[in-house]
Order: structure tokens, then sequence, then C-alpha cells
């Protein structure tokens, strides 16, 4: 069960002026199942994206790239689940290509402006007529307050679906942003098996758009990990409907930047956790602090080494505090100067170890008491700069292999 | 259970001129259990080793390399189970150094010419007092005909002791070689949660010696991988007792150098395998052949990718052929410029993937047909050079965790 995350109420989740959603149930893989979303924008709307950057990218990254690049101003996004059109090669595209055409015929707009995004299984080709047999549907019920049903119907192997909005008031006018993201399994940085689509009412430039939603995913998306796999698909959208009084911002070194930033970092962030609350067979939320590093790469290399370590994720779901192997992990990481003696391993509060071994303070009961917990922060300090990061992954449970050789039968 | 594994047999295991083995229970972490091993080495063997990259890399390890440098002639190793001796900070070494000195007064000899090895839970503090009052038993029963036993006493949580001999004839004389190895989890290249011995008659330089076993190791334990943990403790040492009747081996380039290589690179594959074949919770045995890569460099990446991916290996053990999830490792292993519409990909025979995708031929029950098997192979064609290389691992499974989430409890 996810750890510590509830489900989204549709009440607690705003519109976005400018954004409609429509949902339809399109049986991509099996039957009575929300399995298509249609995100319809504005006239004037603004997109920008970060993808994965897995050389196997799916062919629906590949166009949605694409018809960004062309910048013809986009009018639609396109969403199924059960089928991610990924390792399909030329048809893949040819199919993607597809689904486009046939939105943009029932929406009026050209291909080109609609972006296409698919998450499932890989390898197998996109079900595209029964994609566009199900479009008619997802635009008849189109609305502005369909954030909840929209999260839902982009689920795969999520438990709970991930929604969030935040209000924020920029120069005198009140900005909204909503945010939903799927994902739980295939999760690591640069991104994940994630999709996530976070729309403002604020207006903002192209670049900074796209700058935006590029420091936003480093600070959520690109710091957690649930398994180490590289999705063929990750992509996160930012959109920006220009429908609130507030005037374009324009410039990195505004205020007005700075807010926005800061709250679709919020949302950002709040949705990436919530991925790894959700996270396949997850029982312990862990937050992994570095501090004190060189720069940020260590601090990352060393925080990665710990959170892929099949050993640490197995002690964190056996409440175990066989805490040497997370000294182990972080011998390994590949600091080849590393000083392992001036490091500080704590557990919440608890000083774990130091001078290369157990602290002399260290009581088994004390890291007992931590390990069991749901939400834990394991924290190295190593003592060798003034860099900090933060990490967020889950533990290893026997429900990660039962979900994960079950998914396609 | 292991992998198409056999227990080794005692009557194939052959003596090495110079060298004997002592066996002791030491109830160091359990009673009534060998978890003490002393290998006495003649006057005059050699002794090389690889050791572990971990910068916590144990107490024990650097005490060997030590007493390794200090060139004073090796008289004996000794092996305990049960404990590390990592992450035990200045302890650790003085408890190291304790137990070379105690059975240096035992064998008559210095505590310099003692290498120590330990495995076990990190940690937490050597129990040196039970070691030496093991050491004595140890060496009353010291025998030419112990590699069985000696391969039982180092096991940990290991199911089948792992032991094999090998006679090659070089220059019309026979030389034996014979080693024996433990290890099932934290497994990684560089090396392992590993300890190996292997011991021969010839006669070899030490320089040549250093050469050999690092050229055996690259072949054997550091292309395997069960879960990517490298641990802190690996360590494989090379015995030579110049107790044959070969003359000595100086140049590298000689025939009787390339024979002595490839039969010790020999025993080093059959030891490494056997770990993976043992690999906490295995089920399946996988070899991951890569070819036409540009450098070994890439090779491995990709290699190693596909043999992390939780996704890849929890798949293997479904026996579900979701080959797509080796497509999805293969692009983010870190080849920036991979085209993924040259390479192949295939199932043993079978041709699963080219041009970006699903091959034409494939048929989803000839992969679920290999994927049924419990040796199977996985190979990757890349069409970019000529370079190829070889990696072993294992599945997945439910046993892993419940292995490993209950490993001190």
């Amino acid at each position: 069960m996810p750890v510590n995350l509830n489900p989204p109420v549709a009440a607690q989740l705003l519109p976005v002026a400018g954004v409609s959603l429509g949902i339809a149930e399109a049986n991509i893989k099996r039957e009575n199942r929300k399995d298509l979303l249609v995100i319809q924008l504005c006239e004037g709307a603004r997109v920008a994206g970060v993808f994965t950057k897995n050389r196997f990218c799916a062919a629906p990254v590949i166009v949605a790239k694409e018809h960004l690049a062309s910048g013809g101003g986009i009018r639609a996004l396109v969403v199924n689940t059960g089928n991610a059109n990924a390792g399909t090669g030329k048809q893949g595209l040819l199919d993607a290509q597809s689904t486009c055409a046939a939105l943009a015929g029932l929406l009026g707009c050209r291909a080109a402006q609609i972006l296409p995004f698919s998450t499932g299984v890989i390898m197998e080709p996109l079900p595209v007529a029964k994609i566009a047999a199900g479009l008619p549907a997802a635009v008849a019920n189109m609305g502005e307050d369909n954030w909840l049903s929209a999260a839902e119907a982009i689920m795969t192997t999520d438990i709970v679906a991930k929604a969030i909005s935040r209000q924020v008031v920029i120069d005198n006018v009140i900005v909204t942003i909503t945010g939903i993201a799927k994902g739980s399994g295939m999760i690591h940085p640069n991104m994940a098996t994630m999709l996530g689509y976070i729309a403002t009412d604020a207006c903002i430039s192209q670049p900074l758009l796209q700058e935006l939603v590029s420091t936003a995913a480093n600070r959520s998306f690109n710091c957690i990990t649930v398994d180490g796999d590289t999705s063929t698909n990750d992509s996160l959208m930012l959109i920006a409907t220009a429908k609130s009084a507030l005037p374009e911002i324009r410039e990195t070194g505004s205020d007005a930047y700075a807010a926005l930033l800061d709250a679709v970092s919020d949302v950002a962030i709040y949705l990436a956790q919530a991925i790894v609350r959700d996270g396949e067979g997850a029982t312990k939320f862990i937050t992994i602090r570095m501090e004190g590093g060189r720069d940020e790469d260590e601090c990352k290399k060393i925080g990665y080494a710990i959170a892929h370590s099949p050993l640490v994720k197995t002690a964190f779901f056996a409440s175990d505090p066989n805490l040497g192997r997370i000294l182990a992990a972080i011998g390994y990481a590949g600091v080849d100067d590393l000083d392992v003696a001036a490091l500080r391993l704590y557990l919440d509060e608890v000083l774990v170890a130091e001078n290369g071994g157990r602290a002399a303070s260290y009581a088994e009961e004390d890291g007992q008491r931590v390990m069991r917990q749901s939400d834990i922060t394991i924290r190295v300090v190593l003592n060798r700069g003034g860099v900090n990061a933060t990490l967020w992954t889950c533990d290893f449970s026997y429900d990660y292999v039962k979900i994960n050789a079950s998914y396609r039968s």
C-alpha cells in the first residue's frame, strides 16, 4: 500500500482556466477502465517539457518533441495507457502520428498541434484503431473540472491517483497551478516511467517556460528512484494558459518568475514524492539527505548508490537496522578519494557511524526504533565541502517482485 | 535452489602440494558450524591477489594488502565467516592484526606472514577471542585433502559449496590447480562479497603471478553480478607453491604462461559462475553476450544495465518474455550515440528485436520457450565495432527479498 499518501479529493483540485480534460474507456489493454485522456488547451497556451534520455525513447516522445519544436501552437495533448508504443520502430512513429491526426480531425486543428503520450507495455504495436474509436467519447465529455478523472485515467500499476493544486499570489494576482502524474515502477531520474502534466494560468515567455520546467524537474522528478530503471516514455509537460491577469513573465531575475518557479516546484515535488510513496511494493518512504559534499555530482552519486542498493532496500523493508549495508553502498558509489573516516551517518536524528565505524553512542534499539517508522531520513554528512542534495526512494519488498513478475499476465 | 550447480565431490578435489587446510568451529556467529579456515603454505610459496575497490574496504583487506606488500613470504591465510570486520574503524584493524598474531604464534612465523580474511555481517566488532580460541583446533586438523571442508567453512548465505580442480600438462609436467570460493549476495564486479582462493603447484615469478590473477579475475569474477552491490571484503588470492617439476615461469609471452593463465581462468570462471548459479534466490542463470561493440567499456555498460535491471530480472523469474524491458535497459545504459535501430536482440537463437522494434519473425511462443529454461543467453549484436564481452547474472525472485530481509535475525 502507498506510504502515507492519501488519494486526491476532487473538490481540492482547482480548474486552470484554458485547460479542459476529457476521458474515455478505449479498451486498449483491458475493458471497463479509463485509459484515454485528452487535454485541450485554449488558443495562445504555451507548452514546454522535458523527456526521457533513454536511447530507446518511445515513438510518442519523438513525435511530441517534433511537434513542440514546430512552434505551431499546441492545442491538445493525448495520453493513452495500456501500451507504451516503445520499441516499435517506424510503425510506432506512424501510429503516434495517426493518433494525432485522428484527434486533430475532431478538434479542427493540425496534427502538429497535438502532443501524443503513451505508457504501458513495451514492444507491442499500439492499437491505433481502438484509440481513434475512443477519442470522440473523450472529446464529448471535456470539462475544466475533470482533473481527478484525468489523474485516474493515466494510472497503470499506480494504486493511488496523483494530483494536487496550489494557488499563489504574485503581484496581487491569484495564480493557479494544478498537476497530475502517474508512475510507480521503472522509476529513475531522467526520468521515470513517469508522465506528468502541470498547468498554470500564468503567462510566461516560451524560453522561460522551458527553463522553468527543466529547473522544476531537477528539483523533483530528477531526485527520485524506485528501481533504477529509466523508462522509454518519461515526459513532464508544463502548460501556461495566460488566462490569469498577471502580465507576461519575461525575466528569470524577476520576483514573479521566482514565485512561479517555487510554486510549480512545490507541485512537482509533491507529485514526485507521491510516485515514490506509491512505488511498486513500497512500505517505507526514504529521504536520503547528503550534506557537505564537494559538488552535486558526488552527492547524487553516493545518494543513488544508497537508493539503488537492493541490500539497503530489503533491510528497510525488514525494519532491520543492518546499517553497515549503507556504509558499503557509500563506499562503492565511485567517489574515489572519499575519506570514509571523515563522514558521519545518521538515521533520522540517531548518529549511526563515524570514524569509519559504528558510533560509540549508537544503540541498536535507537536504530530499530527509527527503522520501524514508515517515513525515514538517511543523512550522510560528508565533511568535504558545502554542497547538499536530497533524494527520495522507497524500500524493496516481496510485492515489488510480485508486481513485476506478473505485470503482463 | 542453485541453478544447475552440483555440490563438489571430495574425491574430485585434488591436493596441491605445499598447501594444507585446517577447519574449526569457532562459534563466531552461530554454534555447530564450520566458520574458521586456516590455509598453511610451504616455505617459498608465492601469493598474489586482487581486492575490493569499495572505499569502505574491510579491515582484513587493508591488513592483507599491507602484509602482501611487505614481501616477507606468506605462510598462511586465515578466513572467518559470521563477521566481516568491515565498517569497524581503528578497532577493526587492531582485531585483524590480533588474529594474524594469534595464528603466527601457533605456526612459528611473523604476523606479517599471515593474510586475514573475513566475511559476514558489517559494522559489528570482530569477536577476536572466539577466533583465537578456535585457531588451535584448525591448526590441529591441518591436511592436504581438506579442500571440500575448506569450501564449506567459508560459506555464508551460499547453499552449495564451490570448489573445483583442474590439471593441465605444461612442458610434459602435470600442473594441478584447485580453487574454492564463497559468495551469493552483494555480488558485483570489483568484486563480489566474494572470497576466492586458488592454488597451483606451478612456479611463477611474483610479478607474473600478480598479472595472472588480475587477468583471470577480469575474465571471471569481474564479469558477474547478482545485485549490483560491491562488497567491502572481496578478495581473490592465487597461491603458487612451486612444488611441481615445472621450471619457473618468467615471461608473459611464454607458452607456459599462456597455458597456466588459461587453466587458472577456467577454474576462476567455474567458481564465478557457481557464485551466480547460487545467487541469492536465483532460479535462472543468464549469460549476457554483447557483440560488435566499439570497445569493452560500452559492451559492459550495456551488459550491466541489462544485468542490474530489476524489471528484467523479475521478468526472467516469471519466465515472462516481456522483452521490451531489455530494450529499455539497453537504451538507458548511457551509450549516448547508440543507434537503437541498428542493433539486434536475441534470446538464445531466437531473434527478438531489430530495426528499433520487434522482429517480424518473432513469435511469442518462441520467446516463451526460451524463457522457461533455467540457462538462458541474452545476445545483443550492436553492429558498431569488433569488440565482444560476456557477463553472467541471475534472476530476481521472492527469495532474494526473503534472504536479505532476514539475514541478521
